[in-house]
């Protein structure tokens, strides 16, 4: 509970009608996309400009009182679950573009921008801002920059970082700054702009944002090839890249995805199939074309027992669509989702596609796999149901063997969900005592109360995925330390 | 000088035959490619691995002596010089190209490895490694990584940053991390890759790094376009811009650089001209010559009086020459050359070259502007004589006030060259206090005994360029606070 000034103080700043803490609000926002993770804030405030962020900011460092910044609470790793209560600050207020910018290519804008606007403005001019994570059409543009969200185009285009150039930010003090700028070079001191973004609402509030927009490419091509090994699937996506072509969409289904996309959508998917593989590719329409020949060559050559190339536009919506929905195919399958998003090497795919298989088998569970394979980013997904206590903790014993098996692979236990409260115990693995130790003293040193999203990134124990406590939907509501479930 | 004690454990981790201390071996160390700043290390050690240079650190951190890690000394902020003593790393042991990976298109290298090396590896397998500042034949791949490089192609390409994706360092209390890796993806914990890379050595030491490698442009265009008034070159950048052509190259001289360019390398350059553009555009055919054509057309609607289209090779070589030579042409004037990087949005490119030419003629000096007007990166070059303190004095003004009005426009103090001693004084200009205050938290915390390139980056005094004493070419070795003339 906050105290009765820190209540009064903030009154006044934001005034009475942006303060709330009545249950019902402080419930609405007690959890996010994460299954399975729920905790009250304890009070939600909407401020209505940079200045007012600073002074919320303020009052809460000199009382100790966590703040989380949220967007739509999209993220799927606990990033914006108030675990440690304190007060959640809303950005619906701060939801404009301010300017799009034709000669330097880039678009302004505030924090609670939904994504997909920014794009949409961006296309009525001919730009396009890359960056599509599955919840484009409602996650803000804070709320992508915070967790560094990537997409389906990151293999050709990169994720969120690549396109954020400059950056307004409220630090832990209240202090504001401002990094980068309309600048396609910079080199004026430390790259805060990077060190933000992804740093999960950890160090700082974003309070506005300048990306960087590209030509809207003139045509796109989509296709999708059909594999009767997984292997072979895995192998094409190699081959293509080793013949110099880099789609803007690489994406694979495995069987169990495929059967589970297919009744859901029916869409024509052959649920015989091992493996698919959604490829595209846009530039000029002469490029387009020699590469998708190419491609399907490859994936000839590679055992592929059909590719078909959409011929309208209708045709290439429905073919990604199998990709698209893949998530909320697999979300209707058993109470609870759990998503997860282990990234290696693109060379090291079938290993991990196939140990990933592997892991499922010895634990008795599902787990269907998809993901962006050009970039090595896969979305191993098991239905099941929070309820069961005893599949729960194979899922997170499953889980746990993924993540190490990842990074044996060389790769990392996040490509694009973030670390949050989900897979911060197992940070360790990926950059050792050592690493966290620097992450932490950048931390200690840049937000020394711990007020900023406090209980994310870090762990509190190791090796240990969640805290599952058995008390049903009740929550804890005067408890400090609390992650309960919700049943 | 270095204690005996210092001095016999180093000797004990290198080994006696790369560890120097002798006068003429420091002498060679005791500058970089900066004009005017000169300084005496103590001694000079080349670890042979990861780990020496981790046991050096130690040692360092526990006697509080600084450390210069040091590539080929080409920056142009004093970056390398040792201005406050201590030990000079080097990497000529340490120069190995590690891997070249086909299928995760990446190639991993010590920091030793010179950048064009790096390059024609690539290139040799049909890949491509962009960045290429003027230095590049000399550069180390590390020190392109502590100033974060940028280069001819960085408009449509990005700068060094870019393409860095994991980084072996040594932290300064000896820690060795890991940071990312063959991914194309990876958001586990704070971006401290892209922290590393440009800043300048104070950080930590990159003893390893991945980089990032795309299939090599299949073909690339050449033309020149001349203009007898400035505003309509920086006009038909825009414009260029704004058509959603997006160059490989877009370079601009100036007249005073066109008349020494072409004294120097006689390739025919007008020299009546009041500006050139040197356009490069690279890709598939088709789209070279769709571009370059839609570029001709950009260029006559904006007034350029003669519009040349390299059609061979060699004619693009000596096209291109006129703006790789600028430097080296400005360079013979006079016996010094103070080149800079301010750098503005590219829609203010007009106004600050303005700006630039007035603050030229109200301090009584030649300064000629060239640079990549794409990104908005001017180097207004001023060659003078560091033996004239009066004319240097107005030099100092002179630049003081570039930057003020770079920033002014949106732009930033230094695009590509990097803070080291020479812009320390004007970073605030860009930051703020406030901004500053962040950037040296992190520096506390990473580094409390500051013994990771003391000097660089954050600024003794306010607004002062750089010390200059009157004491000749005599050093004073004995002075920890050295910053002397060569003379």
């Amino acid at each position: 509970m906050l105290s009765k000034v820190v209540k009064e103080k903030l009154v006044a700043i934001v005034s009475k009608e942006n303060f709330d803490d009545a249950k019902t609000e402080r419930l609405v926002y007690s959890y996010d996309s994460t299954p399975n993770l729920q905790s009250m804030p304890d009070a939600v405030v909407s401020p209505r400009n940079t200045k007012e962020v600073s002074e919320i900011v303020k009052v809460c460092n000199q009382y100790k009182v966590p703040i989380v910044p949220r967007g739509s609470g999209t993220n799927l790793c606990g990033g914006t679950c108030p675990t440690e209560g304190g007060v959640v600050i809303l950005f619906k207020y701060m939801n404009k573009i301010l300017d799009l910018d034709e000669e330097n290519l880039t678009i302004t804008v505030q924090p609670g921008v939904i994504l997909v606007d920014v794009a949409n403005a961006a296309s009525a001019k001919g730009l396009f801002y890359p960056p599509d994570p599955g919840s484009m059409k409602i996650a803000t543009i804070g709320g992508t920059i915070n967790e560094n969200a990537g997409g389906l185009r990151g293999l050709k285009y990169g994720v969120t970082r690549d396109y954020v150039i400059g950056l307004e930010v409220v630090m832990p003090n209240g202090d504001i700054i401002k990094t980068g700028g309309k600048l396609a070079k910079d080199v004026a001191g430390y790259d805060l702009t990077r060190l933000m973004v992804g740093s999960e609402g950890t160090l700082g509030i974003i309070t506005e944002a300048i990306l960087k927009l590209i030509p809207m490419p003139e045509t796109k091509k989509t296709m999708l090839a059909l594999y009767q090994d997984l292997e072979a699937a895995a192998k094409t996506v190699s081959k293509i890249i080793a013949n110099k072509i880099i789609p803007i969409t690489l994406e694979f289904l495995d069987q169990p995805t495929i059967r589970v996309v297919e009744d859901y959508s029916k869409i024509g998917l052959p649920t015989d199939a091992k493996a698919v593989l959604l490829i595209e590719q846009d530039g000029s329409p002469e490029v387009v074309n020699r590469d998708i020949e190419k491609i399907i060559e490859v994936c000839k050559q590679e055992g592929a027992v059909s590719v078909q190339v959409a011929s309208t536009e209708e045709e290439a919506l429905a073919l990604a669509a199998a990709r698209r929905t893949a998530l909320s195919a697999l979300a209707r399958l058993k109470p609870t989702t759990v998503l997860e998003d282990a990234t290696v090497p693109r060379s090291e795919l079938a290993k991990m596609v196939r140990a990933i298989n592997e892991i499922a088998e010895k634990y008795r569970l599902q787990i269907c796999t998809f993901g962006h394979a050009g970039d090595g980013n896969l979305h191993p997904t098991c239905p099941t149901d929070s309820r069961n206590h005893e599949e729960m903790e194979r899922v997170e014993m499953a889980f746990a063997e993924i993540f190490e098996k990842a990074v044996e692979l060389g790769g990392t236990i996040t490509g694009e969900h973030g670390v949050g409260v989900m897979k911060a115990p197992y940070l360790e693995l990926k950059l050792g005592k050592e690493g966290i130790a620097v992450m932490k003293s950048i931390k200690q040193a840049l937000d020394p109360n711990n007020i900023m999203n406090p209980g994310k990134v870090f762990a509190k124990e190791d090796r240990k995925r969640v805290v599952i406590t058995n008390q049903g939907s009740a929550f804890r509501d005067d408890d400090k330390n609390r992650v309960v479930v919700t049943q």
